[in-house]
This record gives C-alpha cells, sequence and structure tokens, in this order.
C-alpha cells in the first residue's frame, strides 16, 4: 500500500496518517519527494482496507500494491490444475466440452439431446434440474424429478453430470447423483453457497458473475478453495454492458488474463455469452482460438419448444458442426503450441 | 408479443411461425403491411418466451408488447404503499432515514453510533450481522454476538433494527429480533433467499444488484411478493459502469423510473452509491431532491477505524450536517407538492 | 510513477528497469521491500506513459501517481471560475439557466419559446443551428437561415445564444453572432475543434463524452484552455450504461468529484440526461441539489411536433414549473451554504 | 412504427394519437386488442422518430420496426463488398493485414518495422501521421514530415500506406500520398469528416466509437456511403466496459452480428481492443476464428521506447509468430468453409 499525500500537505497531516499507520499494527515508510510525500506501508499479513486513509487530511490517493488473493495464484501454484472428474479431464491437453438443454424437461426431450452429445464425443451433459428464473412465473425446472432422467442418462451414455447448485440443499444432491457443481452467474457473490461448494469433494464449476471483476471472480474461486476444494474450474459467459446485438458481451480477454494471474482451467460459454444460435458457433471458434480449455455449449432436440434459453440453444445438426470446426482449431494450436499453458 | 417478418419472407415461412404460436397454445393474428408482414399474438396469460421465434426462417424481429409483472404494478395497486415497523413509515409523508455502521464491530462503536442515530431524528439504525465480503480473508461481520448489541440497541434507542440477511437462517433471527430484512446487490437474484423472505411478515429491503435492469429489480420483488409479504422497499444503491471516480454510479432517474410503474416505496443509498464520504452528503441532497422515499446512509463514530467500508463511512458531524439538508430540502418539495406521489 | 517488481523478479530484471528509466531521461529510486522491490520515477515534467514498462520482464505492475492536467486544477487555481458572458455569470451565486428548443425550426417556433425562456429569467437561450444526428437521413438543422432567427431573438429579448459548433467554421459565425460555443459530446475528444475553440475569445460550454473518464474531460479542457481560452463550462450529460429506462445515465457524482479536482464550473443537462420528458424535472431538481452551477434544459412551444428529440422537451408550462422548483431547493442550499464552493 | 396504448387508454386518448400521426403526414392503422389497443404506422419513407409519442397521454410505449439504415444492408446489396487498393483487397478470399507502428516516429524506426510488416506478406502499413491523444501535453505526431517517410516507405516496399485523418484537409494529404482514410473511434461520429470521406476515392477505414452500437457505427458508415463512397471497411476495436484487465472489452459478437446484417467488410484490431502486448496474439486468433475479414495490429522495432502505445505494441518477433497462427486458423477455416461469408 503506498499513500501519496497532497502538494501542500503539512508536516502535521502526514504524521496524522503514520500516526493512524501505527495504531492498526503496521509501518509506516514516509517517502518525501521534490513536490509530495508518499508513505509506503508493510507489516501487513493479507490485504488491507485502505480506503480508511482516503478522507484523511493531507492524502490525496492510496494506492494498493499487492493483489488480495493467494490460494487462486500461479505464485502459489505454477503449474496449470487439472480438473480429473472420473477419466475425463479439465485443463489438460483434452479439449473439454459441456453440452446439453438448458433445463430437463423430459425424458424423451433429455435422452434425446444426449444421444446427441454423446456422439459428438463430448465427455460432460449439462442439463438444469432447478432454473434460477428471473421471472417467478416462468419455468423453475423439474427438480426432483430431473434426477432420475439425469440418473439414467449418466448410467446410459456414460457422460459425466454438471448441473446448478441454486442453494446448498442442492449441493448434498449433486454430490450424490452428478459430477460437478455448478454455480451460476446469479450465484457467484452467495457466500454461503461458495462455502457450501467448498466443503465438498466434487469439482465447482464457477461462472463469472454478469458484472463482476476479474478480481471479484477470481476472489469467488478463492472462497471455494479457502474451504478445501481446489478443484474449481472458472467459466467466462459474458458480461453486461451496453450492447443490444447480443444478450451479453462475451469477454474472451478474460481468458489470457486469468491465464496470467491462476493456475485454474478456464472454459467459455457462448451460449449465454451471446444469448442467440447463430452467434454461438462462431464465438465458439473464438473461445478455443483464444486458448479456452474448454466450452460449454447448449444444445436441444427441437429449440423452438425449448421452456428456457430458446433463441440460444442449437440444434444437433449446429452442434455437431460447431464441434468439428472447434476441434480443427484445437488441433491447429496444440501443433503450435499456442495459447495453451499458463504465461 | 409481435413478431416482424423480414420484407421477403415466405409464405411459407409466415405459416410456420403461425403454426408454432398455435401448438404452443396461443393465437396468431397476421397482418400484411406494404413491404413486411407482422404477427401478433395473444391468449397467453403469463409473458411468453418470445425469443424462441428468433431463429424461425423469415423471422426479422420478436418484439415483446407485455411487461412480464404483476404485483409490483401501478395497475394493480394504483396508490403507493406505505411500509409501516411499529410507528415509522417508509413511503409516506415521513421521510426515513436508516442510519448506521457498515457492521456491528463492538458494543461501544455501536452504541455511539446509534446515540448520533437516533438524537438525528432517524427511527430506523442499519447495523451489518454478518458482512458478505469480496475477500475471504476480510473481516465477516460478528455474528451472534451482534444480535445482543443490536437488541440492547433496539431497547435502549427506540430505534427500528435493519440488518442484512445473507442466507435463509438469518431471515429467521431477524424475525425475531429485528425489525427489516435487508436483501443486499449480490443477492437480488438469490431467489431462495428472496422466497423465503417472502413467507415472512417482516418488511423487506430489496437493494439494487450491481447490474440489474429496473426490469430484473421489480421481478426480485415480485418474487418476494408472490410469496405474500407485500411490504417491500426498494433500494437504489449505485450500478457498475466505467466510471472510476465513483465506486458505484447512482442512477437517481431510477426513482422516477420506479414511480411510473409501481407503488413500492424506494429510497437511495448515497454511502454505497458513491463509495466516498465527501460525496455522500451531496447525492443524498440529490436523492431527496429526485423524490426518493428515505436514505441509507453509513455513519461511523470513527470513520478511519472502521473494520469495513471505512471511506465512505460519515463522521457524527458530518452526518447530523447531511440530516439537517436533506430535510430542508425535503421541506421545500413538501411545499411544492413535488416528486412525492406514484406519477 | 512507482512501478512494482514481481515478488521473484531478479536482480537483473530490476537493473533493466532502472536502466530504461534513465534512458529516457528520468531518474529511478528503487526501494527493496520484503517481498518485492518497487521502483519510483521522479525528474519528468509532464506525465511520462508508464505503460511503456508493463511488458518488461519482472514487472508486476505500474501505478501513475501523478495527474496528467494542470490548467483545469485547483492546485493552480485555488478560486472557483465565474464565466461572464455580458451581464449574466455561470459559476457564480447566480443559478444559470440555458433554455430552448433543441434545433431552430422556424421563426415562429424560435419566437415562441425565447419568450417563454425569457419570462422564466433565464439569461441564456439554446438553439441548435447544426444539429449532429446519428442518421444521414434525419434533420440535420437550418443552417444559417438560423441564425437570422438567433439573431433577431438575441435583440428581441436581450438572451445570450448558445449554440453547437460541428466544425471549425461554425466557431467563426458564433463569434460573430453567439455568445457560447457548444461542444457536444460527440465531439468532445475532436481536438481540432477544441483547439479552434481555445483560440477563440467566446466561452466554451465542454460537454462530456458519451463514455468520458472524468480524466478524459478534463484533459478535453485542458486542450481549450492550453490554447489561451480559460472560460470554459463543463456539462455533464449522462454517460452510456446497460440502463434501459433512460436515454443515457445522468452521473451526477460527477458535480462534487470534478468540484475536489477543479476550478471550472458545471452544469447538468437532464434533457439530454434522462431522453425523457417525465425524468427531466426531477432530475433537474437533483442537479441543483448535488450542487451544479446551473441547468440546461430542452424547451418547445409543441414538443410532440418537434423535429428533433420531442420525447425530452417540456411544454411551456412544465418548464416553468422546474424553474419555480429548482429555484426553491437552490434558495434552501444558498442559505445553508452547501454545496456551492469547490471542496 | 407501434404505438402500444395503456390498458385503461381512452378512445380520446387512442383518437389523438391518431390525429397525431395524420398531422404528420402518415397513415395510422389501431388495432384493439383484449386489453389494449395498438396503433401501426405506415406511410412513411425514411424512419419516423417515435420518440415524440411517447409523451401523449394514454401511451404506454413506442415500438420501432424497421430499421434506420439503406445502404449498408444485406437487403440493398446482397453480395459481401471486397474493398480493392490497388492489388490487395478486404473482404475477399485473402486475408488482410494491416500492420506497422502506432505513430512515425523516425525515418530509422519506420522503415525498420517497414521491413517487418513486408516480411510477413502483410499488404498493408499503418503508421500514425497526427495522433489524437487524450493529453495536449503527449507527443502529437510528427505530421508533414512523416508524409516524406510514408512516401518512402510506399515506395521501397511495395505496401499500401493506411493513415488516420483527424481533420477534413488530412483527407487531402492521404488521397495525395496515401492509400486507406482510417476514420479513428473518437471521431466516429465526426459527420464533417465523414461527409468529407464520403467524397474521397479513397477507401475508409471506420473504427466503431468507444461506446458506439452497431447502429450508431453502421449509420455512421452510412454517413460516408451516402456521399458516394462505397469502400468502406468496419473496424472492431473494442468498447469501453467496467473491466480493469483490459484497455477496453474488445466485442467479438460484432462481427457475426454485421455479418448479418451488412455486406461491409469487417476486421478486428485487438492491439486497441486490449491495450496490453501479451493479449494482443491470442485475441487475434478469435478475430480471426470469429470470421473477421482482417487484423489490424501495433508492431514496433523497440516497444519500450515507442513514443505512443508502448504496451500494446508487439517486437518483429512476436508480430511474425502472430502471423504465422492467423494464417494456420485462417486456412483451417477455409478448408471447412466457416464464418466467411454474410449469413
Amino acid at each position: 500500500m503506498l499513500i501519496v499525500m497532497k502538494p501542500r500537505a503539512t508536516a502535521h497531516e502526514i504524521d496524522a496518517v503514520v500516526d493512524l499507520i501505527t495504531e492498526i499494527g503496521l509501518r509506516a515508510h514516509p517517502m518525501p519527494g521534490a513536490t509530495r510525500t508518499a508513505i509506503g506501508i508493510t507489516g501487513n499479513e493479507g490485504p488491507i482496507d485502505g480506503r480508511r486513509f482516503e478522507n484523511l487530511p493531507g492524502v490525496a490517493e492510496v494506492i494498493r500494491v499487492t493483489k488480495p488473493y493467494k490460494l487462486v495464484t500461479l505464485d502459489l501454484r505454477p503449474d496449470k490444475t487439472v480438473v480429473r472428474v472420473g477419466g475425463a479431464t479439465i485443463g489438460g491437453s483434452e479439449l473439454a466440452i459441456i453440452a446439453g438443454p438448458c433445463a430437463i424437461e423430459s425424458r424423451e426431450q433429455a435422452f434425446a439431446v444426449a444421444k446427441t452429445v454423446q456422439k459428438s464425443g463430448a465427455r460432460f451433459f449439462r442439463g438444469g434440474v432447478w432454473k434460477p428464473r428471473t421471472s417467478p412465473y416462468t419455468f423453475q425446472g423439474l427438480g426432483d424429478k430431473a434426477w432420475q432422467i439425469l440418473t439414467e442418462i449418466r448410467d446410459t451414455f456414460g457422460v459425466k453430470i454438471v448441473t446448478e447448485a441454486v442453494e446448498e440443499s442442492h449441493v448434498d444432491l449433486i454430490e450424490k447423483y452428478g459430477d460437478v457443481i455448478q454455480i451460476g452467474a446469479r450465484n457467484m457473490q452467495n457466500f454461503s453457497l461458495l462455502k457450501r461448494a467448498g466443503r465438498s469433494k466434487v469439482p465447482v464449476l464457477l461462472k463469472r458473475g454478469m458484472a463482476a471483476t476479474l478480481e471479484e471472480w477470481l476472489l469467488a474461486a478463492e472462497y471455494i478453495m479457502a474451504e478445501g476444494n481446489y478443484n474449481v474450474i472458472l467459466c467466462e459467459r459474458g458480461v453486461r454492458t451496453f450492447a443490444q446485438h447480443t444478450r451479453n458481451t462475451l469477454d474472451l480477454a478474460a481468458v489470457p488474463a486469468i491465464r496470467r494471474i491462476s493456475h485454474l482451467p478456464i472454459i467459455v460459454d457462448p451460449s449465454h455469452g451471446t444469448g442467440t444460435a447463430y452467434m454461438v458457433t462462431p464465438l465458439a471458434r473464438a473461445g478455443i482460438a483464444v486458448g479456452a480449455d474448454g466450452l460449454m455449449i447448449e444444445v436441444h432436440n427441437r429449440p423452438e419448444l425449448a421452456l428456457s434459453d430458446s433463441a440460444q440453444a442449437l440444434t444437433p445438426a449446429e452442434y455437431a458442426q460447431l464441434i468439428e470446426e472447434v476441434h480443427a482449431i484445437r488441433n491447429v494450436m496444440a501443433r503450435a503450441g499456442c495459447g495453451l499453458n499458463a504465461s
């Protein structure tokens, strides 16, 4: 932390800052300059809330130097994390594909889609059991009934089940019947839920919040890891901007940015990231080209009848074409050795 | 809902849209125009997810006509809601002031601040028991110990207690020991928590999410009301933008916009809305001038030692000055009769 | 400028940074810490582009310490600037009202509105001569013909004329026939136009760009002042965000933030800031309450027939009511002495 | 245009809307529904400013149906535009690479970079002659001296010269000495400059404004085309959001979105889109994978000494590697036939 004083700050004002630093148990290092004095702070173990200094007389600016996270960082663990789910992996050389409908609507629908997903070589099947919906008057998911269907799908198709936990009790059920706990964008800072997921042995897929900075997102991962669960997969799914041509703005720069800071694997969700079927394939290609470890894709056997997110679901044929294209790009990148490792 | 076809849409494509509308149980009303056909949809009880039509061949645009909420609207209830908490009110002629520290840190701190709050004539005391913090390594609130302190404060000063529920079990405790359940910005779409608050008899103060549209915010209120709790107070606390001079961008246009749609009272939180003490008083004045029903203000007996949000807390003297100024503006407005009723 | 090295930066990497600092003519001050070294830079006269250091091996972060502007700052001129236009002032004790139609459409329209404006006690009449419109197919202003009308209005009603310059040649005309040069949001970084206005003796009203940070806005003012024209008035007119209930998001926190940094007067434009007539009056009140030096308001004798911005123009009656309300609030504030001076 | 009345709108209010429609020369088509009436408008040739209806009594919402542009659309010209510059093309099967330094700083620098660019097979050399800089105190470009250098480079290396026009007189010079007129993000709505470029015979590269919607961007292109110059190339260069890990947020969804509406070629600028060298190559790959027609890349022979944008310039070696990777991805896409045509 560095506190920059105003050009005309008095010796008295500088002393008052130094005294407050001392009072909260830290060490102050005043550095007088030509026009102004800066005061360095050391002796802190975790991050300090430097905002307390902002309103003191004579203070011009408070500058934070150290980053507030630790377990997520490459400093702590220089090698990339590879999350293993049975035989499948996320973050290694394998391209991870998580595909399926937005929500489980019926046995017929789920089986039709699961067949498509398995055929494509994807190892993960997604399908919502409980749907967090903006309006209380729209389809909220099948709940328990969906679990029976998902269990059958796991047995029949040998795919791993990824489903969203909307409350803590859902984590119990996913531990019993599923393979990966998804934390949705709306719950990225639901800290009770993060802590519960952190006490689980099941890997956690953590979506970025709608307006979350990378720091907030990584700190949400830190909440999970601080409880002991190190198998966290980050998922970029677009952020809210002024744009109207797309539901969210997919922020692909997050992928290299996360790689620079963290060892955690990161995948991209172009379905929620765009909200519109015709954009999903181009942005899926871009997600792989930017260096993501995998994709989450919504597929539906009959998108126009889907009970939720119908505009962004791909048909089985569109999905098959997408898979072909992203593998082609991934192969080119593997040959070139680009973008796949922490930098 | 209105579906606008492309200029060269074929009769076949138009028929396909009409058929899908019929298949999902609604009525289609094709309206041929000079250059293109539009198809109206009626027969729906709640809102329809019109996005399913977007990818059909020949469709240019899908336009939603009806709004997705009902209980929050002036259509349903033309008179403004006045929330009563004991003898105090929010939404009526009284200016509601909710003030106190970000978090309860100690008996001494809480009592010192409560005295200041009571003296100012404010009827509501805020103070966090559990703090949802971005980092797992920062102060998380005193928890149960804070309840003892708050209970004493309620008895001693006669103020109503407003505190945030971070998980469902907290609602039980607020029902026992508090007066208003606060739902924070990060939990605005934590639907389990909203439903739990909706089953309570205690009023709910619902903060706007960091990047929530008015529609999403009102639908979150609708979740609470749909469970039977009609005593909802909205709280504008700033949204996330590119701005760097302020922690959030306080969106005061939300106040007249909400008034146009909803009967619910709305207050403004300039402390979180700006994140910086020197801006709190000017924006508090602006909040009252724009027509808000009240304010939520952070005060601390010694802001520079506060364990959270220290940069935005006012000193007792700054707070007293703020209260004086906002009452003067409110009085002017009451005399002019402006901005206080639903338009 | 402060360069923070990574925890494991080598002595060699630190030396390379020091060498580059020296190579570009500045002085380096390495400060070794417990876990990492920081390197201070001094000797620069203007701001340094510190981004050049970001990609050097071993560098973790580059932190700018000094602000890049000088003429706009309170450091340079501690007293608030009062811009004088004939007998009228902006930035002093007088509340400055600039009102009129979006564009001059006809003699009848302009005279009808000017009468309303004069009657309200406003000293400034606005009216577009050339309209910068998003589409090339919409009304672009009357051009030269509008000048005749404005000249008559100036003579008849004794009001000062504020009009937007869209290109450099317009500044010549405003110097001849008008009183204040307006630079619109779309041209806030049209540096040729800023420099031309800076060489004028006529005051300049500089609107904030649609997505401009305060720093960019103040640097645009700095461009004008660097050419010798110190009579600059800033105008907050809303920024672009994800919000859909309002055309722009009026950022009233900009008012106290500018006050903290700059001696320049600042006014608020709630007409463009909201884009909707029913919001203009509440946000005008808020603008005055937050401490702005004045308002810019769109009025039309018959808004529903206006050729541009019809949705945000007030009727004469609505405008008269607005003026009454804002004066009442201003009076309260003057009595309390709040928000009107640089802090 | 569709005007939706409120549920309780009176017959009188409906008539008033119909009358106003008639008064401005259009035809009204009232369509009574179960709960509310909608009124269609026809007879307009260009777009109507529907906002004028928003404040009429009884009006709930005004819904625009037709899009406001024409020359840019696929409706007008279903085949993709291929812009030809001498023997080079943008928008065809060739991958267009525009590379060079941010600004021409010296003959040595420019020649060193031009050699790298030519060697990579790129056909276009960029280099700023006049630099629009946020601060008046930073390097503003070499001006006329840069033209001599660029002319020599064109002769020596056979590359096409792309440079930014900051004012109308610059267009004259580019017509004489250059090959492509660049309009920068800050000038995207400088309509005088757009019109001047529209009267030129030289192709125009139009960068997206910092907070421009696609509609505003396409209308800026429409300004150029309406004057007769149909050789417009769009360039996505990132938009401003709350993100702090990147200078701008590169909006790659703009590429498929533009493809859906317009026949104009579109390229991506990952240098300005990210602002940081380590992100440029991954985002360049993503830009090609999403289907862009080319890239604009900043290269410098010694980035750490660059006088502007030093943090985002690639070294010659990094640039060569980028070119190799993007060609590999482009080849895969060409084989798969994906993303390259208007959809």
